[in-house]
């Protein structure tokens, strides 16, 4: 957590500190046990809640400033972020004046110093995908909460927030064709049913069993062991772990999985 | 064209009239009989060349924006231009000077009045695919010349343009398994073996002739003819028409095509 003098500095003169017109948007996606949920926060004062999102230093990368604003905004360390679609228009932010004279309010600060914020920002989607029940979302200094919504449920978002949820998930959907998920949301040796739910909660549709087990087995990036788990009475899965090796060249060049 | 004396003014007091730190870089692939290339300036003074690029007006949402540039700056219109990522760390246009010199020496402006384009600017990146039979572009004020060159023998790039090109067609690679194509690029009566051909092109690899019309078939948006063309002794292929109200679903919806 950073001095608390330094962010007032930081927030007080944001254009000396930022870049301009061009901020971040983080879109936290937790998996647990056939939930898909999205981290939320919300500022002191508000009603409505917001993704994670920040601004960019004038001395750093894009993708290292949303690794840095995760970090900074919710504690989480060493996401994959993975960029997916800027937004921008005029009219993004356009009720952005009622929350920077909360945050004014509430950091005791003129909302005249902030109005840096009020300008016209295209912001840069990033989203991430990790296992919610390993998280414990602290928050920063500036939030009343931070916590998980299960998708389906969302509460009301600042801005276009809303979108930039949907549009992440999208991108979700469409990118789980192309590349491996898995690795950091099952346990280390799991059942094909296990990953076959995972697939199913983030297309939210069934899948055909046997025909994506056949497409999985076909990527080689998990193999299947000599184990099984009794789940019950002549119920006994077979066990299956990531080909580590495999999974990481599938994560640089790519499968096909055409669900 | 604009107006020179409009031109002069945006260039020398870019600040306002344009976002600071966020431009546009499009990406203008052309296909013609079997050929993928790319669309490239290449400003007055200068010997690398560059993807069509510009600054976002404060008033523009950016997919407007990217249209504008690109008619501005090459003279097509209505391109379908398809956001794909955004490249931004603060060494990205390092050798930006140069080329702001060039600029101020052939337009008689000095050079500190363009010192605003030295910033560090995070890039849009836009693509669209045309055919590029049909185009003739013309460049605009500040172009020395503006031609097509073969995707496998890029001239040499301006800053990270040479990155911005691969990645582009990367994700057209990816897209054409979910977002239909050719609509623009064959002619209205096509055959199999002229369609496989525009996806080999793009794929840059063979594609298994029977087992591609099959996927693509079974997607709906293409319909056979009972009619064939003659292109030879015994050779007399069926002739297939875009299906257009199932092409522009599959545009809105996906397909999943697995090539």
């Amino acid at each position: 957590m950073k001095n608390l003098e330094v962010v007032q500095d930081e927030l007080i003169n944001g254009n000396n500190f930022f870049l301009r017109n061009v901020s971040i948007d983080n879109v936290i996606f937790g998996y647990h046990q056939k939930e898909l949920k999205v981290l939320l926060l919300r500022p002191k004062g508000l009603t409505k809640w917001t993704v994670c999102g920040g601004y960019i230093r004038k001395t750093e990368p894009i993708d290292e400033a949303a690794k840095r604003i995760a970090r900074e905004r919710t504690g989480l360390v060493d996401l994959y972020l993975k960029q997916f679609k800027a937004f921008g228009n005029p009219d993004r932010t356009k009720d952005a004046a009622i929350s920077i004279n909360l945050i004014g309010e509430t950091e005791g600060i003129k909302a005249d110093n902030l109005a840096w914020m009020l300008d016209y920002f295209v912001s840069l989607g990033y989203y991430t995908l990790t296992e919610f029940d390993q998280v414990k979302p602290s928050g920063e200094f500036n939030s009343e909460e931070c916590q998980w919504w299960n998708i389906q449920k969302l509460p009301p978002l600042l801005f276009d927030h809303k979108l930039i949820i949907t549009e992440a998930l999208k991108s979700l959907k469409l990118d789980i064709n192309h590349f491996p998920i898995g690795y950091e949301l099952l346990p280390e040796k799991f059942t094909l049913p296990e990953i076959t739910s995972l697939y199913e909660t983030i297309l939210e549709k069934k899948l055909d069993d046997r025909n994506f087990a056949k497409k999985l087995l076909a990527t080689g990036i998990v193999t299947k062991l000599n184990e099984r788990r009794n789940i019950g009475p002549h119920r006994s899965p077979f066990l299956y772990v990531f080909n580590k090796e495999k999974y990481d060249e599938a994560l640089r060049y790519g499968i096909t999985l055409a669900l």
